[in-house]
């Protein structure tokens, strides 16, 4: 345990940058977790320093200790004004942690029984793409596929939404949606892409869980999908929309197309005859 | 048409105070407006003032005379750097409106035959409630039915996210849930408390078009629904939740549910047996 007191010290510096920097995190294979119930929720092998403030560890003395002790991580003690300074939320919780990335692989969306996956194209909002991380799992996802275009995962606002989903649930970052289609197609998943164009189907006319699996494509909050990339899918799917609305906010879109395939697959499949 | 300079203008102090001050947007009944799509969407009757910037104004020329006309509000040109200095957003569109605040009565949302309503108690995320409102019109619901400790709908985040529906869909705000259950109630409206408690039934086994509407209530994003407010609902519903995840996103949660009432009534009701 050392107690830093300088906002000039090497390892604030290169947190406040870990910050920022998108690319340092890519190449340094790490980012920035913020909070404490996050904190509780990081597995020990990822963790690998922790930052907290004197009033937050006479608190979670014992966590921190147990959980760094565990992971091999050291612990610095920081006054509140510097935890201000290398924080991203305007009331920071007093612990902050530097985490390994988990490094996830196709074969690992694959392994579930009919697998059902979430692909997202050129997400742009941080906020969203954290929070369909979140539902992803909720509903059971097997994981999620990004394109290289999307926000970074690894900022503090799309953690932050993931709310500690970013460590359970397997996200290929980076991904080749070029590649990832036809590899999944080829593993008998079926891809629909969600998007309003004159072959699509209503979403909740589909029988989902007739297929080894069952991937959604969702593309940007304001241009939605790439022509080709809806050409590489089997299948347009729509979600009705009534009033002047042109689109659901991404994140929407995604939870409900998710909950509607778990949802089949929980009572039998049942579609207007 | 009027030339403003100025940053000491009084029009252009006003507009700060109003982006501002939820208060102030309260006692004057008007909220600010930004980007040339919200513009377009505007009703004239409530167009107050437009302020826009020279370039924006040669491409609008008429659209913005005929609804400034057809409103009778005034048409101030100002300089990119006055309209960064009072807007709300990082890339300013250009143009920006004074725009009255919709009135909507408790009758507007029980006009239609077995209404969809979306009610909300204490949801802080300004995103999260304009994404709402957005939804809510896209399921086809009636309206919505805010408590007073939810965060101001006139502010520029949540009219921004409610992308235009804030002119369609009906919203009770500051409405005290307490007398408004009840009163739903007596029209004939079921009332579902979105909550984890142990009589809560899964949310899609449920018969909503069976009664005389149906209407959800969605709690704080952090502590959920207070308790006075559940037990006053007909019954409580959950979403099924995998993983190790608690609770979904507020705006998740409400458009699951719409859209999930939505469908049974699209495609009649098909529960398991």
């Amino acid at each position: 345990m050392e107690e830093i007191t300088s906002a000039q010290n090497p390892r604030i510096r290169r947190i406040a940058q870990l910050q920022s920097k998108s690319r340092l995190r890519k190449e340094e294979g790490c980012f920035i977790t913020e909070g404490v119930r996050i904190f509780q929720d990081t597995p020990a092998a990822f963790l690998r320093a922790v930052y907290v403030t004197k009033e937050r560890m006479e608190e979670l003395r014992e966590t921190v200790l147990r959980k760094s002790q565990e992971a091999g991580a050291p612990v610095y003690i920081i006054p509140q004004s510097l935890m201000n300074r290398i924080s991203d939320t305007q009331t920071p919780q007093g612990v902050l942690c530097e985490v390994q990335m988990p490094a996830w692989h196709r074969e690992d969306l694959l392994q579930a029984e009919k697998p059902l996956i979430l692909m997202l194209e050129n997400i742009q909002d941080p906020g969203n793409l954290g929070t369909m991380v979140r539902t992803a799992e909720a509903a059971g996802a097997a994981g999620l596929i990004l394109s290289p275009d999307c926000t970074d995962l690894f900022g503090a606002k799309s953690v932050r939404a993931t709310m500690s989903a970013i460590f359970r649930v397997p996200v290929l970052t980076g991904a080749d949606l070029q590649e990832e289609i036809p590899a999944l197609q080829k593993a008998g998943v079926h891809i629909y892409a969600a998007c309003l164009n004159d072959q699509a189907q209503l979403y909740d006319n589909i029988n989902y869980p007739e297929n080894g699996g069952c991937a959604f494509l969702i593309g940007n909050e304001g241009s939605g999908l790439k022509e080709e990339t809806i050409r590489a899918a089997d299948q347009s799917v729509y979600l009705p929309m009534e009033g002047q609305i042109e689109s659901l906010n991404a994140a929407v879109a995604a939870s409900i197309l998710l909950y509607e395939a778990a949802r089949q697959k929980r009572h039998g499949v049942i579609i207007r005859g």
